[in-house]
């Protein structure tokens, strides 16, 4: 029998609720298979910082590399100073882990009410590049807390960081349906950045002919996220643009309760990360009423990610069959947990 | 009799025909007040960039800072290289001007059907800096066109710049019933200015104890003005969360053919600049299908920093007035500006 070896960050707040309903889906998707699942906790999150000041050493770094995968449930507290566990923790893994793709598809459920009045038909997917752009850390102040303070924040763009993003956009973009790309950048203003998007978009082109390709500034993109959202079926973005359409994006398809990414490194150097777009939501934790479908459908983009495609393909069915019927109920991160696990095991 | 003494930069596209209609309803504003306007028409744009080379030079820009204000209808066309008219022109205009507040105003207007299933009430307003951030053109790049370019864009933020536009955004708060102001960035990754931002803010709330302030990071911002729009009351936030928020901001609120902007230098050391949040739109121009209702409310904001305010209130109103009666009714440019022109006269 192979076995799964996953990592298990369950973070703060809802993280460590929503990640047990995640295993278990995943369990039960898995079962009869002849693949088993064994997991390692980490305790990285707000409370290892508060007791040691560490956020992620080498050595944990080290351990987690031995791992075909890693799912993550959420990071962040108010008690902790802004960036330090976003820039130290989560940030870093997607940096040293080489998580170049950050894949969070955008799928408006069956049943699912957004907020649009006439949403349409929206399934796309946005890939957002996830270790280069102003997420790299690349800035720095002088004369901090005085009148001449000057702040700079850098965002790095390199072509083989961009082709490489680029080059996985088109794969997935060629392998859909509609077979459409869209780079969301600004380039009429980022200048530099946004002319090596554009020319990496265009010359990759060439690789997959029968995509098509178009252009739209972020500001605009926003606009037809909301008004037309239908017209997207593929995006390829830099990190911080990405960040924001796919918040976006999510609200969009009834909330980030619902929305799924994965950190992926296509190369497979190191085991890609799935976590749920939402964050650690101090203010609902421990109650049991977080919603853990986003995690789920982040345990299905893992299933696949780890060639489980069928497991994966079951995990979003019983996903699409339970909102379908959700409604108003209300339930238990635990019971919509233990409902889902049943539908997947049939 | 005092006179106005405007500088017009009609520009492309659309342009012309949506700022014919914006000058016909200033006169009809300022009917009978003693005041009157003088216009000179400035060229700027891809006709002049054709024909000369030239954008903005700096006769243009002397020229240009001896008038009372600048009405500005929209810069760009397909046959300039991306980048040219925008950083050479208009965000010159506004960097050379001073330009430090983009204000943008958001108002879901009786009659008019944004893309939201229940809106609520919209009536907020962005106040984006206008003169910092990853607009200063402070970017480069090495080994372009290469396996080994590399990219930079950087973001300027500095203590002088950032507290004025804050004071600005908290004087414009404590001036509105709800006095609340929302800080917009995204400080746990972009760590420096971040916390310039942050610190600002803090800071200068001492001064305005009466406006309530609140924080969301652009990611989250994005969710609630779809989710919640009313909950907005001034938002502050930098040069590109600013530009990418304001037509999320104008698509919520009925679209960019309703969305006004000021360019204002609060100092008054130079002409302020009002103009549309659309573009040249070349796909209609010429065509007298331009909505030139944006451009009319860029003049109410017009009027209203040159201090004509019940002027400026009467072409608010009749802008109300028409939106509540518009309906699905078709008319041309010509035919929308004689309309408000007429309510505004009486
Ligand atoms: C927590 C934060 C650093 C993170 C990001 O900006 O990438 C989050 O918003 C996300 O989208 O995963
Ligand atoms: C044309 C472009 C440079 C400009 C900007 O990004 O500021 C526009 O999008 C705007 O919002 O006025």
């Amino acid at each position: 029998a192979r076995d799964i070896n996953l990592a298990v960050v369950a973070g703060d707040g809802i993280g460590t609720e929503v990640v047990e309903q995640g295993l278990l889906v995943l369990d039960a998707a898995l079962a009869g298979s002849g693949t088993t699942v064994s997991t390692t906790d980490f305790d990285f999150g707000a409370r290892r910082w508060h007791a040691t000041g560490e956020t992620l050493t080498d050595t944990d770094l080290d351990a987690i590399r031995t791992h075909d995968a890693i799912l993550l449930g959420a990071i962040g507290d108010p008690s902790v100073p802004s960036g330090v566990l976003e820039r130290g923790l989560l940030l870093k893994l997607r940096f040293a882990l080489d998580h170049y793709v950050n894949l969070r598809p955008s799928k408006l459920f069956a049943g699912v009410t957004g907020p649009l009045a006439n949403p349409g038909e929206i399934d796309f997917v946005v890939v957002r590049e996830g270790t280069e752009g102003p997420y790299v850390g690349n800035g720095g102040a002088i004369r901090v807390g005085t009148p001449h303070e000057v702040a700079n924040e850098v965002s790095v763009n390199t072509a083989f960081g961009v082709e490489r993003v680029v080059r996985d956009a088109f794969a997935r973009a060629a392998a859909r349906p509609r077979k459409k790309l869209t780079l969301v950048h600004k380039h009429n203003v980022l200048v530099h950045a946004g002319h090596l998007w554009r020319r990496t978009v265009e010359a990759v082109n060439a690789e997959f002919p029968d995509v098509t390709v178009d252009y739209l500034h972020v500001d605009a993109a926003t606009i037809f996220l909301v008004t037309n959202p239908s017209r997207f079926d593929v995006i390829v973005t830099d990190n911080l643009f990405g960040d924001i359409l796919t918040d976006l994006a999510a609200a969009i398809t009834g909330g980030i309760g619902l929305a799924a990414s994965a950190n992926i490194n296509p190369d497979r150097t190191a085991p890609s990360m799935f976590e749920p777009v939402h964050g650690s939501a101090p203010d609902i934790a421990g109650q049991g009423k977080a919603d853990p479908t986003a995690t789920i459908l982040s345990v299905a983009l893992l299933l696949d990610h780890l060639g489980h495609v069928d497991a994966a393909a079951r995990v979003e069915a019983a996903v699409a069959a339970d909102l379908a019927e959700r409604g108003g109920r209300v339930r238990s991160t635990a019971e919509v947990g233990k409902d889902l696990a049943a539908r997947v095991a049939g």
